[in-house]
Protein backbone atom coordinates (compact mmCIF):
# COMPACT_ATOMS: atom_id res chain seq x y z
CA UNK A 1 0.00 0.00 0.00
CA UNK A 2 1.20 3.28 -0.65
CA UNK A 3 1.16 6.10 1.85
CA UNK A 4 -1.38 9.17 1.43
CA UNK A 5 -0.49 12.57 2.96
CA UNK A 6 -2.61 12.66 6.01
CA UNK A 7 -4.07 16.07 5.42
CA UNK A 8 -5.73 14.06 2.51
CA UNK A 9 -6.85 11.40 4.55
CA UNK A 10 -10.73 13.61 5.00
CA UNK A 11 -11.14 12.78 1.56
CA UNK A 12 -11.42 9.30 2.11
CA UNK A 13 -13.88 9.78 4.83
CA UNK A 14 -16.24 12.51 4.23
CA UNK A 15 -17.89 10.94 1.23
CA UNK A 16 -18.96 8.32 3.99
CA UNK A 17 -18.63 4.99 2.68
CA UNK A 18 -19.41 2.02 5.34
CA UNK A 19 -16.37 1.46 7.18
CA UNK A 20 -14.38 -1.27 8.84
CA UNK A 21 -12.95 -0.49 12.12
CA UNK A 22 -9.79 -2.61 13.32
CA UNK A 23 -8.91 -3.02 16.75
CA UNK A 24 -6.10 -4.64 19.02
CA UNK A 25 -7.16 -5.34 22.85
CA UNK A 26 -4.00 -6.62 23.78
CA UNK A 27 -4.22 -10.50 22.84
CA UNK A 28 -6.41 -10.23 19.41
CA UNK A 29 -7.30 -8.27 16.29
CA UNK A 30 -11.23 -7.38 15.88
CA UNK A 31 -13.35 -5.59 13.15
CA UNK A 32 -16.47 -4.14 13.52
CA UNK A 33 -18.47 -2.33 10.93
CA UNK A 34 -19.26 1.60 10.88
CA UNK A 35 -21.18 3.90 9.44
CA UNK A 36 -21.76 6.51 12.11
CA UNK A 37 -18.74 8.33 11.30
CA UNK A 38 -17.82 11.99 9.73
CA UNK A 39 -14.99 14.19 9.20
CA UNK A 40 -14.50 16.84 11.63
CA UNK A 41 -13.44 19.93 9.36
CA UNK A 42 -10.56 19.83 6.56
CA UNK A 43 -8.64 18.30 9.21
CA UNK A 44 -7.40 14.17 9.42
CA UNK A 45 -10.00 13.90 12.66
CA UNK A 46 -12.91 11.80 12.37
CA UNK A 47 -16.08 11.69 14.31
CA UNK A 48 -17.35 8.06 15.48
CA UNK A 49 -20.16 6.99 16.89
CA UNK A 50 -20.54 3.70 19.02
CA UNK A 51 -20.89 2.62 23.06
CA UNK A 52 -20.84 -0.46 25.15
CA UNK A 53 -22.92 -2.67 22.70
CA UNK A 54 -20.41 -3.13 20.66
CA UNK A 55 -17.81 -5.74 21.33
CA UNK A 56 -15.24 -3.46 19.51
CA UNK A 57 -15.79 -0.42 21.62
CA UNK A 58 -13.77 -2.47 24.93
CA UNK A 59 -10.47 -2.70 22.97
CA UNK A 60 -10.56 1.01 21.34
CA UNK A 61 -11.47 2.25 25.13
CA UNK A 62 -8.63 0.43 26.24
CA UNK A 63 -5.92 0.35 23.55
CA UNK A 64 -7.21 4.16 22.30
CA UNK A 65 -6.19 2.96 18.71
CA UNK A 66 -7.91 1.50 15.78
CA UNK A 67 -7.28 1.37 12.15
CA UNK A 68 -10.43 2.83 9.47
CA UNK A 69 -10.27 0.25 6.90
CA UNK A 70 -12.44 1.37 3.55
CA UNK A 71 -13.86 -1.69 1.20
CA UNK A 72 -15.03 -1.33 -1.89
CA UNK A 73 -18.14 -2.53 -3.22
CA UNK A 74 -17.09 -6.15 -3.72
CA UNK A 75 -16.92 -6.53 -0.15
CA UNK A 76 -19.87 -5.53 0.79
CA UNK A 77 -22.01 -8.37 2.35
CA UNK A 78 -18.65 -9.62 3.87
CA UNK A 79 -18.58 -6.28 5.31
CA UNK A 80 -22.16 -6.65 6.68
CA UNK A 81 -21.73 -9.83 7.70
CA UNK A 82 -18.98 -8.95 9.90
CA UNK A 83 -21.16 -5.86 11.26
CA UNK A 84 -23.68 -9.16 11.98
CA UNK A 85 -21.34 -11.10 14.36
CA UNK A 86 -19.40 -10.27 17.41
CA UNK A 87 -15.84 -10.46 17.79
CA UNK A 88 -16.74 -11.97 21.50
CA UNK A 89 -16.76 -16.02 19.98
CA UNK A 90 -15.37 -15.47 16.17
CA UNK A 91 -12.48 -14.29 14.46
CA UNK A 92 -13.42 -11.91 11.90
CA UNK A 93 -9.85 -12.06 9.87
CA UNK A 94 -9.93 -15.76 10.01
CA UNK A 95 -13.95 -16.19 9.36
CA UNK A 96 -14.16 -13.85 6.54
CA UNK A 97 -10.49 -14.70 5.09
CA UNK A 98 -9.09 -11.06 5.68
CA UNK A 99 -5.32 -10.00 5.79
CA UNK A 100 -4.28 -8.22 8.94
CA UNK A 101 -1.29 -6.14 7.65
CA UNK A 102 1.17 -4.51 10.21
CA UNK A 103 0.04 -0.74 10.64
CA UNK A 104 2.91 1.74 11.19
CA UNK A 105 1.84 3.86 14.49
CA UNK A 106 -0.78 1.48 16.18
CA UNK A 107 -1.24 -2.01 16.83
CA UNK A 108 -4.45 -2.51 15.17
CA UNK A 109 -3.90 -4.01 11.49
CA UNK A 110 -5.03 -2.65 8.55
CA UNK A 111 -6.77 -4.89 6.22
CA UNK A 112 -5.27 -5.34 3.17
CA UNK A 113 -8.38 -6.47 0.96
CA UNK A 114 -9.52 -2.68 1.43
CA UNK A 115 -8.29 0.42 -0.86
CA UNK A 116 -7.23 2.47 1.66
CA UNK A 117 -6.35 2.36 5.76
CA UNK A 118 -6.07 5.04 8.07
CA UNK A 119 -4.08 4.55 11.30
CA UNK A 120 -6.23 6.53 14.28
CA UNK A 121 -5.66 7.33 18.14
CA UNK A 122 -8.47 7.94 20.12
CA UNK A 123 -7.90 11.77 21.13
CA UNK A 124 -11.52 12.27 23.40
CA UNK A 125 -14.05 9.83 24.43
CA UNK A 126 -17.28 11.59 24.79
CA UNK A 127 -19.18 9.36 26.73
CA UNK A 128 -22.75 11.05 26.86
CA UNK A 129 -22.89 10.92 23.23
CA UNK A 130 -20.97 7.61 22.54
CA UNK A 131 -18.70 9.89 20.61
CA UNK A 132 -15.18 8.95 19.80
CA UNK A 133 -12.91 11.91 18.37
CA UNK A 134 -10.21 10.18 16.38
CA UNK A 135 -6.99 11.51 15.08
CA UNK A 136 -5.35 10.29 11.86
CA UNK A 137 -1.75 9.05 11.94
CA UNK A 138 -1.12 7.43 9.30
CA UNK A 139 -3.03 6.86 5.84
CA UNK A 140 -2.35 3.79 2.89
CA UNK A 141 -3.99 3.57 -0.33
CA UNK A 142 -3.71 0.30 -2.21
CA UNK A 143 -3.03 2.45 -5.74
CA UNK A 144 -3.45 -0.85 -7.39
CA UNK A 145 -6.63 -0.95 -7.33
CA UNK A 146 -8.91 0.23 -10.32
CA UNK A 147 -12.11 -0.26 -8.71
CA UNK A 148 -12.52 2.39 -6.10
CA UNK A 149 -16.52 2.29 -5.42
CA UNK A 150 -17.20 2.31 -1.67
CA UNK A 151 -20.73 2.23 -0.25
CA UNK A 152 -22.84 3.93 2.12
CA UNK A 153 -25.65 2.20 4.73
CA UNK A 154 -29.19 3.21 4.43
CA UNK A 155 -29.43 2.24 7.92
CA UNK A 156 -32.53 -0.14 7.11
CA UNK A 157 -30.43 -3.22 5.71
CA UNK A 158 -29.97 -1.51 1.89
CA UNK A 159 -27.17 0.34 0.78
CA UNK A 160 -26.33 2.43 -2.04
CA UNK A 161 -23.23 2.27 -4.39
CA UNK A 162 -21.30 4.83 -5.33
CA UNK A 163 -22.34 6.23 -9.01
CA UNK A 164 -20.83 8.75 -11.33
CA UNK A 165 -18.51 11.47 -10.40
CA UNK A 166 -19.02 15.22 -10.51
CA UNK A 167 -16.54 17.66 -10.32
CA UNK A 168 -17.17 21.06 -8.89
CA UNK A 169 -13.54 21.84 -8.00
CA UNK A 170 -14.17 25.36 -9.95
CA UNK A 171 -16.98 26.44 -7.87
CA UNK A 172 -15.70 25.62 -4.66
CA UNK A 173 -12.20 25.95 -5.16
CA UNK A 174 -11.75 28.87 -2.64
CA UNK A 175 -12.89 26.70 0.53
CA UNK A 176 -10.41 23.56 -0.60
CA UNK A 177 -7.29 23.62 1.42
CA UNK A 178 -4.07 23.91 -0.27
CA UNK A 179 -2.84 20.90 -1.74
CA UNK A 180 -5.83 19.22 -1.65
CA UNK B 1 -44.72 16.92 1.02
CA UNK B 2 -45.59 13.88 3.07
CA UNK B 3 -44.70 13.55 7.16
CA UNK B 4 -42.01 10.47 7.77
CA UNK B 5 -41.73 8.94 10.86
CA UNK B 6 -38.89 10.81 12.86
CA UNK B 7 -38.07 7.00 14.21
CA UNK B 8 -36.87 6.51 10.32
CA UNK B 9 -35.47 9.71 9.99
CA UNK B 10 -31.87 8.62 10.10
CA UNK B 11 -32.59 6.69 7.24
CA UNK B 12 -32.23 9.74 5.14
CA UNK B 13 -29.06 11.43 7.15
CA UNK B 14 -27.26 7.86 7.51
CA UNK B 15 -26.13 7.36 3.85
CA UNK B 16 -24.51 10.53 3.90
CA UNK B 17 -25.57 12.86 1.32
CA UNK B 18 -24.27 16.55 1.47
CA UNK B 19 -27.15 18.14 2.25
CA UNK B 20 -28.72 22.26 2.94
CA UNK B 21 -29.14 23.23 6.38
CA UNK B 22 -31.81 26.14 7.01
CA UNK B 23 -31.71 28.82 9.82
CA UNK B 24 -33.91 31.69 10.78
CA UNK B 25 -32.46 34.59 13.15
CA UNK B 26 -35.25 35.93 13.69
CA UNK B 27 -34.85 38.28 10.67
CA UNK B 28 -34.32 36.26 7.77
CA UNK B 29 -33.83 32.69 6.23
CA UNK B 30 -30.65 31.79 5.42
CA UNK B 31 -29.23 28.26 4.00
CA UNK B 32 -25.33 26.77 3.97
CA UNK B 33 -24.25 23.72 2.64
CA UNK B 34 -22.80 20.63 4.63
CA UNK B 35 -21.48 17.37 4.39
CA UNK B 36 -19.92 17.02 7.90
CA UNK B 37 -22.97 15.33 9.50
CA UNK B 38 -24.02 11.68 10.93
CA UNK B 39 -26.64 9.91 12.49
CA UNK B 40 -26.02 9.28 15.95
CA UNK B 41 -26.98 5.60 16.26
CA UNK B 42 -30.43 4.21 15.07
CA UNK B 43 -32.16 7.51 17.02
CA UNK B 44 -33.47 11.09 15.11
CA UNK B 45 -30.57 12.64 16.62
CA UNK B 46 -27.89 13.96 14.13
CA UNK B 47 -24.06 15.30 15.12
CA UNK B 48 -23.17 18.32 12.43
CA UNK B 49 -20.21 19.87 12.47
CA UNK B 50 -19.94 23.60 11.76
CA UNK B 51 -18.27 26.95 13.16
CA UNK B 52 -17.69 30.21 13.44
CA UNK B 53 -16.70 30.98 10.18
CA UNK B 54 -19.33 30.13 8.46
CA UNK B 55 -22.32 32.76 8.82
CA UNK B 56 -25.34 30.72 9.05
CA UNK B 57 -23.12 29.39 12.57
CA UNK B 58 -24.45 32.36 14.57
CA UNK B 59 -28.26 31.96 13.66
CA UNK B 60 -27.89 28.08 14.33
CA UNK B 61 -26.41 29.22 17.91
CA UNK B 62 -29.24 31.86 18.48
CA UNK B 63 -32.27 29.93 17.43
CA UNK B 64 -31.19 26.32 18.15
CA UNK B 65 -33.01 25.63 15.79
CA UNK B 66 -32.48 24.65 11.83
CA UNK B 67 -34.28 22.78 9.07
CA UNK B 68 -32.11 19.53 7.53
CA UNK B 69 -33.36 19.98 3.77
CA UNK B 70 -31.91 17.14 1.42
CA UNK B 71 -30.66 17.69 -2.32
CA UNK B 72 -31.02 15.11 -5.02
CA UNK B 73 -28.59 15.26 -7.45
CA UNK B 74 -30.55 17.85 -10.29
CA UNK B 75 -29.63 20.31 -7.25
CA UNK B 76 -26.08 19.53 -6.93
CA UNK B 77 -23.88 22.95 -8.60
CA UNK B 78 -26.51 25.03 -7.15
CA UNK B 79 -25.97 22.97 -3.41
CA UNK B 80 -22.47 23.77 -4.08
CA UNK B 81 -22.80 27.28 -5.12
CA UNK B 82 -24.93 27.92 -1.89
CA UNK B 83 -22.04 26.44 0.06
CA UNK B 84 -19.43 28.92 -1.80
CA UNK B 85 -21.08 32.49 -0.75
CA UNK B 86 -22.72 34.42 2.84
CA UNK B 87 -25.55 34.86 4.25
CA UNK B 88 -24.35 37.62 5.28
CA UNK B 89 -24.56 39.45 1.80
CA UNK B 90 -26.84 37.19 0.17
CA UNK B 91 -30.34 36.48 -0.04
CA UNK B 92 -29.62 32.74 -0.85
CA UNK B 93 -33.52 31.98 -1.04
CA UNK B 94 -34.26 34.41 -3.54
CA UNK B 95 -30.89 34.11 -5.46
CA UNK B 96 -31.36 30.37 -5.96
CA UNK B 97 -34.77 30.60 -5.91
CA UNK B 98 -35.21 28.16 -3.85
CA UNK B 99 -38.95 28.23 -2.06
CA UNK B 100 -39.10 28.91 1.69
CA UNK B 101 -41.64 26.71 3.13
CA UNK B 102 -42.89 27.05 6.93
CA UNK B 103 -42.25 24.09 8.99
CA UNK B 104 -44.52 23.29 12.01
CA UNK B 105 -42.14 23.16 14.77
CA UNK B 106 -39.04 25.35 14.29
CA UNK B 107 -38.54 28.87 12.61
CA UNK B 108 -36.16 27.85 10.03
CA UNK B 109 -37.95 26.91 6.97
CA UNK B 110 -38.21 23.58 4.74
CA UNK B 111 -36.50 23.81 1.59
CA UNK B 112 -39.70 22.62 -1.16
CA UNK B 113 -37.30 21.96 -3.76
CA UNK B 114 -35.66 19.59 -1.98
CA UNK B 115 -36.79 15.77 -1.75
CA UNK B 116 -36.42 15.47 2.20
CA UNK B 117 -36.60 17.99 5.17
CA UNK B 118 -36.08 17.14 8.61
CA UNK B 119 -36.91 19.99 11.13
CA UNK B 120 -34.35 20.09 14.40
CA UNK B 121 -33.80 21.81 17.39
CA UNK B 122 -29.87 21.70 18.56
CA UNK B 123 -29.93 19.46 21.85
CA UNK B 124 -26.10 20.39 22.75
CA UNK B 125 -23.15 22.04 20.97
CA UNK B 126 -19.89 21.31 21.61
CA UNK B 127 -17.88 24.49 21.30
CA UNK B 128 -14.83 22.84 21.91
CA UNK B 129 -15.08 20.27 18.95
CA UNK B 130 -17.30 22.80 16.64
CA UNK B 131 -19.93 19.82 16.97
CA UNK B 132 -23.77 20.27 17.21
CA UNK B 133 -26.01 17.58 17.83
CA UNK B 134 -29.76 18.17 16.98
CA UNK B 135 -32.82 15.87 17.28
CA UNK B 136 -35.08 15.77 14.57
CA UNK B 137 -38.49 16.59 15.80
CA UNK B 138 -40.56 16.21 12.30
CA UNK B 139 -39.08 14.81 9.03
CA UNK B 140 -41.01 15.47 5.46
CA UNK B 141 -40.53 13.79 2.41
CA UNK B 142 -41.72 14.67 -1.15
CA UNK B 143 -43.09 11.37 -2.42
CA UNK B 144 -43.94 12.41 -5.77
CA UNK B 145 -40.67 12.51 -6.38
CA UNK B 146 -38.88 9.76 -8.60
CA UNK B 147 -35.35 10.49 -8.64
CA UNK B 148 -34.30 10.37 -5.27
CA UNK B 149 -30.36 10.32 -6.40
CA UNK B 150 -28.55 12.09 -3.81
CA UNK B 151 -24.71 13.11 -3.86
CA UNK B 152 -21.91 12.79 -1.31
CA UNK B 153 -18.87 15.27 -1.29
CA UNK B 154 -15.20 14.07 -1.43
CA UNK B 155 -13.98 17.26 0.02
CA UNK B 156 -11.17 18.22 -3.06
CA UNK B 157 -14.30 19.83 -4.73
CA UNK B 158 -15.58 16.03 -6.96
CA UNK B 159 -18.89 14.83 -5.64
CA UNK B 160 -19.99 11.26 -6.00
CA UNK B 161 -23.84 10.67 -7.37
CA UNK B 162 -25.55 8.05 -5.83
CA UNK B 163 -25.80 4.41 -7.63
CA UNK B 164 -27.40 1.31 -7.58
CA UNK B 165 -29.17 0.10 -4.30
CA UNK B 166 -27.86 -2.92 -2.35
CA UNK B 167 -29.94 -5.00 -0.36
CA UNK B 168 -28.40 -6.54 2.52
CA UNK B 169 -31.17 -6.67 4.93
CA UNK B 170 -31.20 -10.35 5.73
CA UNK B 171 -28.14 -10.21 6.89
CA UNK B 172 -28.74 -7.32 9.45
CA UNK B 173 -31.99 -8.10 10.29
CA UNK B 174 -31.50 -8.15 13.79
CA UNK B 175 -29.67 -5.15 13.89
CA UNK B 176 -32.31 -3.00 12.46
CA UNK B 177 -34.62 -1.15 15.22
CA UNK B 178 -38.44 -2.28 14.57
CA UNK B 179 -40.52 -0.37 12.32
CA UNK B 180 -37.67 0.60 10.25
Amino acid sequence: MKKVAIEKAFTLIEPSPVVLVTTYDGKKNNIMTISWITVKEFTPEFILVTGPWNYSFHALVKSQECVIAIPSIDLSEKTVKIGACSGSDTDKFEKFELTAVKAESVEAPLIKECIANIECRVTEYIRKHNIFILRGTNAWTDAKRKNRKTFHAVGDGTFIADGRKINHRKIMISKIPEGV
